[in-house]
């Protein structure tokens, strides 16, 4: 198989852990004779410093030649008193919005071998297996007007959350499609007590459950879903939701299991190319150091390799080199625990040898 | 002293932990020489089928001819296909905006003789002792528009987040007020990097911060908060953040101590009068069984004490007498482990005998 990959490393450790997982990826191109070709891309803060914008047109040039995408992280405190419009984030919300990629998917599973890193007790977190849906190109992330006003002689400021009704039925639609695959349970989280939006995802919800007869559907508040995450997250295997909720309740999932540096996530597109990158940020405390742990953008990789090349054998054989080394007791900074911990590099060299 | 006290004891167990209270403030009453007057109110389903709205003229009124309010809680599935006008959860959106309560006030603290309920595992939760700010009058809440739209040609849903710069300012005021009295650090939750209305936060935070150079003032945004909440909840003293993040980080925190049964809240007005209500609902699936733990209530109570009501050493009775009760081991349903439950009712004993 021949593909074309577009890499946007970014800021922080996203350099560094792009590096290692390119490593990956030419090792399984070369036991499984595929060829991929690597279109390197600027974005965030690093796009800013070098062509004065977080998301050059070159950028989105280059994703749009390749099959798929994979992103490190972008963002640090060098770009914090930046405008608005020159912060790192804005490119990677433009990027999102320019390729139409509405749908961020995050995989919550536990490691056996990690299940004691996790805030929560063993007996909460052991089996934990779900996925969430979270819409990414509409909500208040994009709503107009967004902006300060005077109402009344008063100083005032509004943000819009704005979703056409196809909008969200394209993104239940993604989470009924991946329930039928799994567990076939979906929990759709709004807070239809208060928000109109909430209603009519509601009703869409209903009305494209109907085309699922196999598949359950829960509707659950967002504040009652932000409890249920800690109190039992067993119950959950699919969790879909609009872009703010999304944006909450994943990075409080993401505690759950308590390795942030594992987590993975995809984000689809309409168009079919796609992105992948790890759940965690740029790190700037830890960049160019080799502290990093490589995982979490490494099993994104897998996750590319699956979704987007429908390369099955080679992600599963990434995700149980991952598995292998984790239970041969190797860990990164971030996951030691007494161990002595490895570098970003050596993680990925154990890696590429356990494939 | 001679006050009144107006009492929304609502739906489901609302009514329980409310008549249970009652008895707590009038043994206070005859111990302390006070006079307590109670009006009571409906609110909530209650008042829709008996008055034909969930917030009823009358309920205001006795509300406004007291110096403080209990309620209960509202809600039940009876409602739940209500139009929206016409469900539980209106009655007590219209009260707050009618009253003005504008400050929803959450502490989070462990109790010694619990910190096994928690999902979170000892060592995370032991120590934990921050209050939570909530915005409870504007935002998401009560922004308008907040309606189905065509846009281009297309079926749309629009809410709208609408803040004053006034309303920004008072809610930061009282944290800083608060965290004055506490360990003087306030951490504000936006999500500047994304909403125009969290940029105009954070300015008014740094300008409030101006005056109080004794409290120290962090930025977190609402994601990281969501995160920072399960990995390390001892870094808290006081958050404080807008209605919508509010209701969603106040539910999640309230799982750190893993005993929503316990969790007091107040609801600070700019008039003076206050409301307090415990944190759980109407809780429908146990409500007239007496299994309702009325701790919640009861510690809302001592809060009504000492805030609105200066009485400081009555809080301290209350909350000494359910620490002793706890102490010896007397356990609600929610909270027992092995140990035989006690009811509603005997609970409210236990502690009536323990002042
Ligand atoms: C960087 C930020 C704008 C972004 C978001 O809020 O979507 C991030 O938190 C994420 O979840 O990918
Ligand atoms: C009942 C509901 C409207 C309410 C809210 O969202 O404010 C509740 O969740 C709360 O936190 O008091």
């Amino acid at each position: 198989m021949k593909k074309t990959i577009a890499l946007l490393p970014g800021d922080g450790i996203g350099k560094e852990v792009v590096d290692v997982t390119v490593e990956i990826l030419k090792a399984i191109a070369e036991h499984f004779n595929h060829q991929f070709q690597f279109n390197y891309g600027l974005i965030g803060g690093d796009a800013i410093d070098q062509k004065g914008t977080p998301l050059p047109e070159e950028t989105i040039e280059a994703c749009k030649k390749s099959d798929a995408i994979i992103l490190g992280a972008v963002g640090g405190p060098k770009w914090d008193k930046n405008p608005v419009e020159l912060r790192p984030e804005r490119g990677l919300l433009a990027l999102r919005k320019a390729l139409d990629l509405y749908a961020n998917l995050r995989p919550i599973t536990t490691f056996d071998s990690l299940l004691d890193s996790s805030p929560l007790k063993k007996e909460y977190v052991s089996g934990v297996d779900f996925v969430i849906v979270r819409e990414l190109t509409g909500g208040l992330y994009f709503g107009k007007p967004s902006e300060r006003i005077v109402r009344d002689g008063e100083d005032s400021v509004v943000d819009t959350l704005f979703y056409k009704r196809s909008e969200i039925e394209r993104i239940l639609v993604s989470a009924f499609e991946i329930a039928q695959k799994r567990r076939k349970h979906v929990t759709s989280v709004d807070k239809a007590n208060v928000l109109e939006s909430s209603r009519v995802w509601r009703e869409v919800a209903e009305e494209v459950s109907a085309r699922y007869p196999d598949v359950t559907l829960e509707h659950m508040l967002v504040d009652n879903a932000a409890m249920q995450l800690i109190r039992s997250p067993r119950q959950f295997d699919v969790i879909v939701t609009e872009n703010m909720f999304g944006d909450i309740l994943s990075d409080e999932a993401s505690m759950i299991t308590g390795s942030l540096g594992m987590l993975s996530s995809a984000s689809l597109s309409s168009s079919g190319l796609h992105l992948y990158e790890p759940v965690h940020g740029s790190a700037p405390d830890i960049a160019g150091k080799g502290l990093a742990n490589p995982v979490a953008t490494i099993l994104s990789a897998a996750m590319l390799l699956r979704q987007s090349f429908g390369l099955e054998e080679e992600a599963k054989a990434i995700e149980k080199a991952v598995d292998n080394v984790l239970n041969s007791g190797t860990r990164t900074a971030d996951l030691a625990n007494g161990e002595k911990a490895v570098s970003t590099k050596q993680m990925g060299e154990e890696i590429k040898n356990a494939l």
